[in-house]
This record gives structure tokens, sequence and C-alpha cells, in this order.
């Protein structure tokens, strides 16, 4: 069977296999689950029809807690009924799970695992939330990829069909939800030979129904609730089983394997890492990496976590296990130790006195927090954790991934270590909110992954700005599924796009690149000009790690050919120009044919335009001639001026200089305050014009600075002695206002904080 | 230092020294916490001003969630704030305890710790709200009778204070909340000898104020979050010894002791219980009583949950321990085992690794459900789990409490196993919703608690159907703190009062009595009619229990002193006159002077016949002198007739007779599907009066049957044909309507669903 091949993001991929098998969608949106909600409801609009024919009723209700009572009413009437949500939006679903369990129904939630709100808010991935609803009695299942996010989400929903148990299926927020990989699509015909329509059947034999009516939901008093809660055990011993036999008919169907737990690495591992989420997937491909060294590591991927399968996890452990870190992405203060954990040392001890572990003594085991809120998980901190493990006294708790000077939980990790394959080409990219960077890189991803053998990854990540924030696209391409969920480090690049220039003057975008990698940058200067508008250390870089640096100035090229300043389509030709991932004519082909697609219907002049900026960018792009040495009078200034205070100068100018990263826990507050007005400091010099003020033309009516959403315009009235130290340029005039007699009226611009 | 003795329930305990130190309490009524809340609000309505001579401002909220972020905000604001809560309520507030708790914010929530609603509603007592709860960040203070429940909240207030973590104090819903017992009071000299002032003035510097601004709730990302979330870490380290410095210095004050753990055995036990909540106390007692015959048990009562002090634990833990049972009061379905369960099997696991644990080898850790909803905890069942430990293996897992015939979790355990003390006195009233039985036994055990030098305890069971509805009123009372939060057993009391003759028809009443005990019956018939009227069933307890049996027709006497239908202070009267728990005169006297405290303000006439009747009910109070033999003519009757549908007779028919708590697993729906319209098979027969139709008066405007809430009075216009075979004492008259010209009318009568 040839598997077809699609180029999408774990939100779309869920809610696609979501939709096919649900009659009711109640919604709400939360980040980052919320294009899964989007998503079904524009297929609804569209008249997209489920496995059965009809076109699901999509609902959006008033709150998360409205969508979970809108579930577990439509699941009681006996429709297949699903949702999607996240952190926050997860816990007003709470109290509708204890009930939608208790009775036995069988649902299933997508949740794109999210922080929950506690020093601060964030909106990125951890298990906080899921973690919040583990003692629910739902079934939790996690994906650790794009393409098992779609997997599981047709596994979970065959098993809650057989089970009665409903499922929450989880994948990493953003990380996983929002990560644009190259999978292998479930088709409809796949879905329907999972799928035993006697099930749905007896879902409809249960629904409450008038014409044979009946009570669920009732009172129960101290006499009678334990009894009533015990009789639905059976039911979850099964669960476990009906998991496995559904992935085993899965890969029958599929050919792609997997097992409530999976064990990847050395048969004989003494260090093993229990993990779930993505970043299985990071720890499995170091395990590996390591023991092509010699090392003995092995990871065990927790896919149903619950209910736990005490016998199914210790079958997976290598008997040969002396030491074992379970990782949990979630921190639960004042616990002895967060849940996986936990949970870890009970199978374990319940093996060991039951005589069913593989070995005979209680191997070491220490728990680690790591990725909260998408904290990055590579394999250098892989790497450290088993380092940690290979000790003769690992610590007993620790952090993985940032540095913890207050309580010393961290460990160290050496950030340049790298299990990188050469055959993967790994290419960043700095855009501005809304340039169209994004999309563009989009669209390079499903050119390259549906075009060509190549798998593709992509993940966007932006700095919360939202529209004129820094965007920075991490895209890699390869021969061979890409098992990476974390960002491209220091030195690993081989390509380096920056589409804004003023990037140049503050960013540090040149340590993503490798040695030898191609660099290209839009510029406002030709290839002859450029080299002295670089700050010094941008020009070291390029020296030292002999890039290959072309210019290309698209805000030119795209006012000449008609474009505005849309700069996306020309900065993405330029790309394909010189990167070599696919030949030159191949790529400006492409390129072409999905202008075609994506403007075609507006009209043959505006694909017409968007050809020309492509042919002009190839007679536009240059090849700058790198000088032998730095020669540049200028440096890259500061994040934030040295006069701003500490705080700022140290934490929000590392933060805002994309250093943030390595901010020790020291720097940070201890129960999220922080001073206030400190955005004055943050000045982003992102505009390419700015308004100015013409006294002539003036009637006084101020609106400008009414408008100005960024505060950039502001107008003054004022007593004339004020204007004897102005200098000369400084303008001003008489005020018009009776109730101001003998002032002056000026209106003034902050261009740095213009966003143009 | 004299103490100030009080009888009180746990929640008015509560709240009186939660509003003592707090400037805003917002509130949100929920079963079984309400009333702290309403005490609160009654409080403020009256002037009543706390510590610091303000009176809080009390305010009411749309949701638990409204009252959470009401409270987030005032603490915010740097006001000391509380609020009160259970079950769905909590539930409901988890999203702003992540924000309260990672905000480092000093405020206790008190918590009548109620079941989650799964398969079924119930506003009984467990924990699994505050275990849905426990990964908040807030610590986790257990309180296990009305005593410490008053002082943990105390202490709670005054550990949050030093340590910036935010508390939740919980209590067992209704065991603990609703019980009525007499104990130390603390004064308000005692409550200003714990506060440092300086931590309030702390909280003021913390707060949000416009006059020196700064953020509190930001948003961060990937680089920050973590490092900001640890950031706390050393706060959550001080908890333990904060909390127990403060029942350090509480005992100073008080007198009172308490640890974040309290061992309770013998100091060479071999099986031991860790427990929490009201529980603890059953199993102390329990094990003190088997350890006089011989066993070696113990009870680790876990006061300080979280953040649980693992070396703390392992202190305490006696270094003989060979085996122990972990009780949760929680079920987390798909889990290992229950949350407490995975604690003490890691404190354990991480003691014996770093050679702290008080042994070298891991004792056999099994873990039981108990008491879910408040199914009673037993020293039956305590006994029992001491015994399952006794054996080789224990089992891996269980339930106490119950009859598991499905999935064989349960212990058995012998019911009429108890460690009653000769001393205490234990009685039994048998009471109709809103007949005064709950309330006169509530003054009973003030008379008796604040004017002896006796103990008192008092515990109210409903059947839900509130007005209508029977109440058993559990009563101790003796020289000894009464440490018994479980229900009065059968053969177990002394006294036994039926205010309701009906009950008798249908109820077994006397397995309560105790050889020898008094039996009180508010009895239409006299001492010499009495007997045949009463079941084969029941003159067989009398007999063979040789009861004292005496009647009164305290309906009589009522309406004789034109107290109209209140029975309450006419079977008050005649417990005090028979029960010789206080001597006759003295508790007449008592009685008056409480008439008169009641009473006194609706003027003399009022007290003048409360008093009257008091008299007179000593003059109708009658002994009953029993015959020999058994001769009734009649049995009990079901509680559901014969020709009821099997689910009905065998399980609604015995949780209508009070039969429920020993009906096994089986018995009931897995999934809380019930059948519906089987209240018309319990017929309640309660009126005393019922309406008559009076065919000559009749106008047919049928109001009547639109006003019975019951649906008791019906009406038909029929065809004269079905009066064929009507019997002769069926009425009927012509129907008055147009549209039905030639028919008959009827309006018929439910006597047995009437309520009166
Ligand atoms: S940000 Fe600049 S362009 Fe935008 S409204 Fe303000 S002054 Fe005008
Ligand atoms: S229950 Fe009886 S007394 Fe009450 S309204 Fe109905 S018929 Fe009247």
């Amino acid at each position: 069977m040839t598997k077809e091949m699609i180029t999408i993001d774990a939100n779309e991929a869920v809610s696609r296999v979501a939709y096919f098998l649900s009659e009711v969608v109640a919604i709400y949106p939360i980040t980052p689950s919320s294009t899964m909600g989007e998503h079904a409801d524009a297929w609804a609009a569209a008249g997209v029809k489920n496995l059965w024919g009809t076109v699901p009723s999509v609902v959006e209700m008033q709150s998360e807690g409205g969508a979970a009572g809108a579930v577990h009413g439509a699941l009681q009437a006996g429709a297949l009924t699903t949702t999607f949500t996240a952190s926050q939006g997860l816990l007003l679903m709470i109290p509708n799970m204890y009930k939608i369990a208790g009775e036995l129904t069988s649902t299933v939630f997508h949740v794109a695992a999210r922080t929950v709100a506690a020093h601060a808010l964030a909106i990125y991935g951890d298990h906080s939330d899921v973690m919040a609803a583990r003692q629910t009695g739902f079934a939790l299942l996690a994906s650790d990829s794009v393409q098992t996010a779609q997997d599981n989400a047709l596994i979970a929903n065959i098993a809650t069909l057989e089970s009665r148990i409903p499922f929450l299926h989880f994948f990493d927020g953003f990380r996983t939800s929002s990560e644009v990989a190259k999978i292998e699509q479930i088709s409809m015909d796949e879905i329907r030979a999972m799928v035993d329509e006697n099930k749905i059947y007896e879902i409809r034999e249960r629904a409450l129904n008038p014409e044979r009516p009946f009570i669920r939901g009732t009172s129960q008093n101290p006499d009678a609730y334990f009894q009533g809660r015990e009789a639905g055990n059976k039911y979850y011993e099964a669960v476990p089983a009906i998991v496995q036999k559904a992935m085993d008919q899965f890969a029958k169907v599929t050919g792609r394997t997997y097992h409530i737990f999976d064990y990847v690495g050395a048969a004989d591992a003494t260090e093993v890492i229990v993990i779930m989420g993505s970043g299985a997937e990071t720890a499995e491909e170091t395990a590996k990496y390591l023991n092509k060294q010699g090392r003995k590591t092995g990871v065990v991927n927790v896919r149903l976590y619950r209910p736990f399968d005490v016998a199914a996890f210790l079958k997976v452990l290598p008997a040969s296990v002396k030491k074992i870190a379970v990782m949990d992405r979630t921190k639960e203060s004042g616990s002895i130790g967060e849940p996986l954990f936990l949970d870890v040392v009970a199978a374990i001890n319940a093996g060991l006195a039951k005589g069913t572990a593989p070995f005979k003594a209680m191997p070491v085991v220490t728990g680690g927090r790591y990725g909260l809120s998408s904290k990055e998980f590579t394999p250098a901190m892989v790497k450290a954790i088993f380092d940690e493990l290979a000790k003769d006294a690992p610590k007993e708790h620790f952090t993985a991934g940032i540095i913890d000077d207050v309580t010393h939980t961290s460990l160290e990790f050496d950030p340049m270590f790298s299990i990188n394959s050469t055959e993967t080409k790994r290419c960043v990219f700095f855009g501005l909110g809304s340039d169209g960077t994004v999309g563009a890189n989009k669209n390079s991803i499903k050119i390259i992954g549906e075009e060509t053998n190549n798998y593709a990854q992509g993940y966007f990540y932006y700095d919360s700005k939202k529209s004129g924030s820094v965007t920075i696209s991490h895209l890699r391409f390869g021969p061979n599924p890409i098992r990476a969920p974390y960002l491209i480090g220091p030195n690993d690049a081989s390509f380096v796009a920056c589409h804004n220039f003023s990037f140049m003057e503050w960013l540090d975008i040149l340590k993503y690149a490798a040695p030898g990698a191609v660099f290209l940058l839009n510029s406002l200067y030709g290839p002859d000009e450029i080299w002295d508008h670089l700050p010094r250390e941008a020009q070291k870089d390029i020296i030292e790690k002999k890039l290959k640096f072309y210019v290309i100035d698209a805000y030119e090229v795209a006012a000449k050919t008609g474009m505005g300043s849309r700069v996306n389509t020309i900065m993405q030709t330029a790309f394909f120009a010189i990167s070599n991932i696919l030949p030159r004519d191949e790529a400006i082909a492409q390129i072409k044919h999905s202008i075609e697609k994506t403007y075609g219907k507006r009209g043959e002049a505006v694909v017409q335009k968007n050809y020309a900026a492509v042919d002009q960018t190839l007679a536009n792009l240059y090849e700058v001639k790198i000088p032998a040495a730095v020669t540049s009078s200028f440096s890259r200034r500061p994040a934030v001026p040295a006069e701003a205070p500490e705080f700022v100068r140290d934490v929000l100018g590392a933060m805002i200089a994309f250093e943030g990263e390595s901010l020790p826990v020291s720097a940070f507050p201890v129960d999220g305050t922080y001073p206030s007005a400190t955005t004055k400091w943050e000045k982003r010099n992102i505009a390419l014009e700015i308004p100015v003020w013409e006294p002539d033309l003036c009637i006084q009516c101020a609106k400008c600075a009414t408008v100005c959403p960024h505060a950039v315009i502001r107008e003054k009235v004022y007593d004339p002695s004020y204007l004897k130290d102005a200098p000369e340029t400084f303008k001003s005039i008489d005020a018009k206002f009776n109730e101001f007699p003998g002032n002056k009226f000026t209106i003034q611009v902050a261009p740095e904080d213009c966003t143009g």
C-alpha cells in the first residue's frame, strides 16, 4: 500500500481524525489548541462529512466549562462527541470529566498540553494541565510527535469505543501541536477498518431517550456511594489490553507499530530514562547515539499513562537497569516528586514485592523536571541526565535545561553537544511578525515535503509581541524522518536568513550558522556597501565561519514589481536559489506553481506580479565578497541601553535579545513580581517609515496622538520659556487654544517606538 | 489557665477563627461548607469585629470561581482574605489557586472535604476534592476532629503568614464539619499571642498599590518560565518547619500539642496504618485497644500532607514496622494507587536509598480505600485492616467498609466488633425531618456539654429527602473526650427513641439498642394498648434485649399544652427524665432554663406554654410492662411492597430501610444508571392528617390538586360506565364542565404519599 504523505501540523492532523469520528464537536478556543477547533469549524462550515456521511455539529460555547457541559450532554444523548482544549481550559472541564468518566462514557478530549498559569501565565507546552486532570478517571494517552498525535487520535477513539472509558489524548503544546511535519496520513479507509460499528450501536442503546426513560446522575448517600464507585473497576482493568489491541490492529492497518510502553535503547542498558511526550523522541535519539559510542542507555516511552499498567511497564524495563531517571514535564510544588516519578517508584516497588520485576533489587530512581512551558529539551540535556545517572550517587531530584543557582537542582549540560545527522539540512530564518516569513516558510516546507522524497519539519518561534515581533523559523529537511523536537542550536544551521536588516544591529543571528553555511540578508545596502554596515561581531562570524554571504534588497524588488512591502515571496525565492535544497530550476518552478495555486483565483495580473517578483529576485540577488578582516567601526548595540536599571538591562535585556534561555534562576523574582514601565527601555526600531509633523498644516486637533496605538505621537502645550535651550531643529508653533493664551504647541514623534 | 469549653460543630469553630483573622471573606455556598460562610456573613451583619477591631467585608459571589477570583484580587490588594468551599466548588477554584500559590500569597482556604460527583452526585465527605487540588502548590493541612479543625484553622493562618505559601485546611465533610462536639475554645488572647504583626506589614508591602506600581502576573515564554517556576523552591522547603514551629507555639499557648505527623500506638509496632482526617482518630483508638490485647499496631496521623516532609515522616515510623497500610479516602481510577499511598511508597523508598529510614528493608506497603462519601469507617474496619496486615501476604490494594463481590477488593470485617468505652453513654433518636428532633438534640448536647463536666458529641444522619425525611441523631456523652467519628452501631445504644410511631412499622429501630437499654416511643397508644400495635420483630427485641420501654403520646401533650404539633420539647424532656444522663431534677431545670433563653423574648406566655409541656410530659410518660412472649399478629412491612421490581425491592428497598450500607458492589449499576419512576414504590405513610374530599362542598375548581406538591390529590372527569364496579365507598358527582356533558367527577387522595 502506498502511503499518502502530508505536511501538516499536529493540531490539523488530530482535528481531522477527531472530526471524521464525531457527530458533535463542542469547542472554545484556547492557545495552542485553538486551531483544532477552528479546523473543525471550517470543515463543518464547508460541509465536510464525517465517516458516516453526516456533517458534525460544531458548536462554540461561552467557555471551556460550557464546552465540557455540552460534551457531557451530547454524549448522554448518544452522540459521538469530542472537544479540544489546553491549560486553564482543561481545568474548567474537570468537574464534567469526573461525571463523564463515572458514567463510563466513550469520548476523546484532544489536548495540546500547556502550562497552567502560576507565577506567570504562559501559553507554551508542558504537562501541568493534563496532570491536573489525571485523577478524573479519564484514560491518558500521550503522543510524542505529529505522526503519533495523528495516529493516537484514532487509537484513542477505537479504545474508548471498546472500553467505555473516556480518553484524554495529549501532545505537547506548540512543540508538537504547531510543528509542521511530513507524516503518513491516515486514510478514510484505514479509519473505517478500525471502527467497530457495533460499539456505536451500544452507545445509542445507552443514550438517554424519552421512549425508554432511565436516570443517570442520581444523588447518593454514605450507604451506597462507595459501592457504586467501585462498581466500574473492571472497566479500568480492561483498558491497557484494549489500547494495546487497538495499537496492534492499527499496526496491521497502517504498518505503524506502537505499544502502551515502548522501550528504545540497549537491551542491556544500565541507565534508563522514563518519559512521555515529545521529550521521549529526543531521549530516544540521544540514547541511540550514546549507545553507538559504547554507552548502555535506554528510554521507556510512556504512551498510555492512565490506567498505568504495572506489568506492561515492568516488562519493557531491561533486567540490567541499575539507575532510572523519571522525567516529568510538570512541577507539583510540595510533592515528594512529580506524578510520573511517583508512579514509577510505586510500579517498581510493586514488581519487587510480587517478584514480577525483571530484577531483584530496587534500582536507583531519581526524578527530574524538564521543559516547563516549552523550555528547550535537547540531546545535550538528555546526555546530562544519562551522565548524572552514571555517577555513583545521582541527584535524587533535579531539573534539566536551566541553571538553578538558588536551590541547585539543575544538571550542568554542554550546550554544544549535538547529535545532528549530516544528512539533514537545517535552516533558520529571522523575520518580522506579519511580514510573511512564517507563511513563506510553511509553503517551502510543503513544497519540499510534498514534491520531493525529503522529510521536512518546521517550527516557528515568536517573541509574543505579535505584529512587529521577531519570528524565528526553524526548518529541517532530509531523507529520513526528522525526530528532533527542539530548536536548531548554535552552529547548527547550514542556512541562515535575516529578513529585516535592523535585526543585525542588535541580534546575534549568526550564532546559528554552522561553518560554511549560507547567510542571506535582506539589505538596503548592495553587495559592495554592505560590509561596512555590519557590526564587528557579524563581520567576525562571517569571516571565521567562512560563510557564503548573499544580499538582496527585497524591499526594492517588492516595490518595483508591485508587491508593496511584501517581501515573503522574494525571500523564499532567494532561499531556494542559494540553499541547494532543491535544484534551482525545479525550486523556481515549484514556487511559481504554488503562486498559481495561491493567487490564481485573484486573477492573472496578481499571478504575473508574483512571477515578476520571483524573476527579479534572481536578478537582484548578489553574493558578497568577504573581506579578510573585521573592519567595522561599531559593535552590536545592547537590546536595552546601558543606562537602563540593572534588572532591565541584565534580565529583560537578555530576554529581548533571545538570550533569556541562559538566565539562571537567581535572576528571577520568586513570586512573578516585575517592575513596571520597562517597555520604555525596549526600543525596537523596526519602522521603515515614520510620521513627520508638519507645523504648517497642523490645526492642533491632536487626533494623530489619539490614533497611534503605541503612543509614539505626543503633543504638548507649554510656556514659551521652555524653548530657551531647544535645539534649532525643534519645531513649535503658537498654541491655538483659548484656555492657554500665549503658549506654544509641539507634536513630537518617537521614531524608535514606531512600528511603521 | 482555665479553658473555655464550648459545644460547637467544626464549621462554626473554623469559621470563627478564620473570621477573626480576615479582612475579606469571599464566599459561595456549597454543602457541607455552607455554614462556614453563613456564620461569617451573619457575624459581619451583626458587626462582629476581627482581631484588629474591624468588621470583615463578607461578599457572596456568583460561583466558587468568582469567590476564588475575588480572593485572589483581595489578596493582591493586601487584604487578609479567606474562603470556604468543598467538592465541585473547590474544583472551580483550582485555576486561581495555581496563581495564588505561584505568587507566594498568604491565605487559608477552609474546605469541608466532600466527594466530587462521578457516577453520582454525593454531598458527603471524602478527600476526592482536596486531592484534585494537591498539585496547585497550596500547602494541605488535615484535621481529624472538631477540636483539631478549630486549632488547625489558627495554625494554618500562622504558617501561611510566615511561609507565604497558601494553605488549604481541610476536615471531613459532614463527619467533622457537622459533628457537634465539646471542645476547648481558642480565645481572642490566644489568637493574638500567635500572630506576628510584622508579617502583616510585609503583606501590605507586597500588595499592589498605585503609589509604587509593579506588575504581578506577566506572560512568560519558553526562555524564562521554567527558571521563574523554580525560583520559589525554598519557600516550599521551609514550610514543614514553619508549620511545626506554629504547632509548637500553639502548644505553648493552648496546651494542645500537634505534629506534622503524629504517631500513636506501640513503640515496637509491626503493623502500621498511615491515614489522615477523621479516620485517623478511629484508627488510633482501635490501635490502642488492640495493643492492650497484645497486638503491636500503630497509626501515623498525617496532618501536613503538602509539602510532604519525608524526613519527618520517616522519623515517626517505628523501626520495627514490617507492614504498612496506607488509607486513602479517595479513588483515582486508573492510578497505581491513591495519592497518599504513592507518597508513602516514595518516601520510604527515598529513606532506604539515603539510609535515613529507621529500617533496612522495604516494608510491605499496601494501599486501601475507605470512607468514600462518608461511608462508615469503624473500629471493626480498622481491625480488619490490621488483621489483613498480619497475614503473610496482605492484599496489595483493598477497600475497607464495603463488600466488593465483583473485583474482590474488600476486606471482610466483623460488624459486631466494638471498642466502646462503658463510660460513654450512646443514644439514638429517630425523628421526622423538620419535627424538631435534631434541634432538640443539639440543645441536649449543649446542656450536657456546657452545664456539666461531661464531654458530648452529636452527629445527625439525614436520608436526603429533606422535610419529611427520617433523621437519626447519634449522641454520645461521657467523662472523657469522645474520639469516635462514626455512627453508633448495632447493640450499641443505651437509649433509643422513636419520635414518629409510623417508623415502627417498617424500620428496624431497635437493632441499635444494647441489652438493657431504654426505649422511648412517641405513641398514639397508651402503655396498656401499645404492645399489640408493635410488629413481632420489635416485641422480640424488647423481650430478648430486656429493654426498659416507655411511651408518651407527645402529639396529645403538644396539642393540650398549646404547642400545636411540635413534639421536640416534649420528647427532649422525656429523654432527660428516663435516660439518667443527668439527675432528673437538674435536667428539668436546665431544659426550663434553655426554654427561657430560647423563647424569653417571645413573651411570658410562650415560655409558660413550654413549661407546661415539660410538666405535662412527666405526667404523661409511662413505662410499659413487658409481656413475656411475642404475641403480635403482624411483622414489619418491607420498605417497598413485595410486588415491586427486583431492583427496587432489593436495592432501593434496602436503602430506604437504612440497610443500604450492607449492599454489595454487585447490587449497583456500573455507570450510575438507575431505573426511573421508582418513587411510586416508596410509600412513606408519614402524614398524621390527610385531606378528605367533600363532594357536597366541591365546586370542581381543582385548585387542591394544583396545590399539593407531592401530587397526592388527583382529579378525574370520566364516563359514568367506569363506576360500574366501583366499591360503595367510592365518591363521585356529576361533572360540571360544559365540555364534558354527562360525565362524572372524582377527586382522590393517596394517603400513603401524603406528607401531612
Ligand atoms: S506607531 Fe507610528 S505609524 Fe503607527 S500610529 Fe503610531 S506614529 Fe503612526
Ligand atoms: S402532601 Fe398531603 S398535605 Fe401536603 S399538599 Fe399534598 S395532599 Fe396536602
